[in-house]
């Protein structure tokens, strides 16, 4: 879940204006500020602090959040862990989770439902969640309402960047978007890595293991689902602080470099366009110490990429030449 | 929500039969017992009970849960006070609600969205509950998903009558389906009986009063969202026993009764389809005095309709004369 009606996978639904979003955002934040005390409504999840309660929900829509349900073993798989990453990212262990879904008898045929089954059952394994409850309906567009519960004294929240804190992002970004230009048929690969990237659109590699360590180092966090310079503005949009990202520090897979300098692709590009779900922190410097031991002993990738600025300098992403790259007009923000 | 994958509002979807829902039943029942422990999943709600949380869960579809969105101020209303009415029936005071919609740009026009805003605020007044969160994604279909939540340390399962329980129902029964009929041209009435009644349909008096008290005296319990006789069958499905209703005991209004007459409708008809939210609940004969006495007390109509029977008896309704009503083929039950 996002802000307030704020709508969190923005790219993919191109017809809001920012201006609709801000109408939008006017008109139901008021509902929700009598309740803030405890509450915390300006943040990927919902809080109760007094009740321990962090909640998660968000539909995802054939075509706009998941490519086609060809394959509904994977497109489970993907909204869950898309679902459960809002919770890792904020230091909290997923227990348990609700399904939703409105779709046709096609899409819930008894051949589907058993893939369905089986996918959750192995999702349920590999992060320790259960399915506790939900229901179906019938409808002609195939949708899924994904709520994820956990419980938690306190999370990281986001917009609490401190000026000079280090910028991390953890595992490798950009797989994801490769992996739906192969879907889509606007990228040819050999087989085996046809399946790779496919995979990582369908199967990112969220970060569970991080949970019970970030709340000891990030001063704010978010995970990458549109992108991560759009993801970044949005994690710290309501401080007054700017950042600074090194393109070349942008951690990619050795399969994906090869392909970028292969095909002369640009990275920008493949690491601008979310469905990453890794985690973006930021972390004081003093903090280096321990965030390297426990990417260390607990083999999490964790890379330093910038730092948060003062808010008189320009936020900028900058090449190996320490010069700005221009992201106007190439889409790059196109949510914002 | 309700039981698993067991789809609540049944009679809207008659597409999905009896076997289909077992087939969904049985395919996703088994993800969730590993997590049964102190949480129950047979039920209305999800409740754990070590974290005193529970959570209900709905979808509304636009043509099958409410009738259209001609007037998006009423609409919310009934999807919210239907959502929370989940929570109240069970003896949970709901304490914040959270709306995934779905739509396109008209339904969630500036005019539509400031009347769902104004709609809002009102129900958040009038039953204490604040908006957490939501998100809006675009959709040629129009749905809600209302996910409401509460704390509390017991709640009112279903399942748990004891034979000669007295079965009991709140309020009136039979205002929204006629009310439908209006919507739907179904039933010409004049313009303030159509007002009556349409507002019935989307505004059901739900009893909030009722949360604090119910589990002083009631064996087990739901609201009644499918009709009187579906759910009632719904609340004891999983146990041995049978139930008697008395038709000429269901509480149905002045204006109700006087249509019923004037028109010569039958009465079994109009209190068997739904859309009430009224609360079904039994008790135990030696709680009579005190459910009068709270009724009185604060002014809450509660209405013994019949009882508990042993499983060797036939589950029956009768008319004055104690003869059964036959109900094949009528449709009452179509839901099963």
């Amino acid at each position: 879940m996002m802000m307030f009606f704020l709508i969190k996978k923005m790219k993919k639904k191109k017809k809001l204006t920012n201006k609709e979003f801000e109408f939008i955002k006017n008109y139901f934040q008021k509902l929700s500020k009598k309740s803030q005390g405890a509450l915390n409504l300006n943040d990927d999840v919902f809080f109760d602090k007094k009740n321990r309660l962090v909640v998660s929900i968000d539909t995802y829509i054939e075509g706009s959040h998941f490519i086609d349900f060809k394959k509904p073993e994977l497109v489970i798989k993907k909204i869950i862990r898309s679902s459960i990453s809002d919770l890792i990212c904020k230091g909290v262990q997923p227990k348990y989770y609700f399904i939703s879904g409105s779709g046709n008898k096609k899409s819930f045929s008894k051949l589907n439902l058993s893939k369905i089954s089986k996918s959750l059952n192995q999702e349920q394994k590999k992060y320790n969640i259960f399915l506790s409850g939900g229901d179906t309906v019938f409808s002609n567009k195939l949708s899924f309402t994904i709520t994820s519960i956990g419980f938690s004294k306190e999370i990281v929240f986001r917009n609490k960047a401190k000026i000079n804190d280090d910028i991390y992002v953890s595992g490798n970004i950009g797989d994801s978007y490769l992996g739906l230009l192969v879907l889509k048929n606007k990228i040819k690969l050999n087989s085996r890595l046809n399946k790779y990237f496919t995979n990582q659109y369908y199967m990112p590699n969220i970060q569970l293991k991080l949970v019970d360590h970030i709340k000891k180092f990030a001063n704010t966090s978010m995970d990458i689902s549109d992108g991560l310079l759009a993801d970044l503005f949005k994690m710290i949009n309501n401080q007054k602080v700017s950042y600074k990202i090194y393109l070349k520090d942008i951690p990619i897979s050795n399969k994906l470099k090869k392909i970028l300098a292969l095909k002369k692709l640009s990275k920008i590009k493949y690491i601008s366009n979310g469905d990453d779900y890794q985690v973006l922190f930021t972390a004081s410097k003093n903090k280096r110490r321990i965030i390297k031991k426990i990417s260390t002993n607990y083999r999490i990738k964790l890379t330093k990429i910038g730092s948060i600025q003062s808010p008189n300098k320009k936020s900028l992403i900058v090449d190996h030449k320490n010069h700005e790259i221009s992201l106007k007009n190439k889409g790059y923000f196109h949510h914002f």
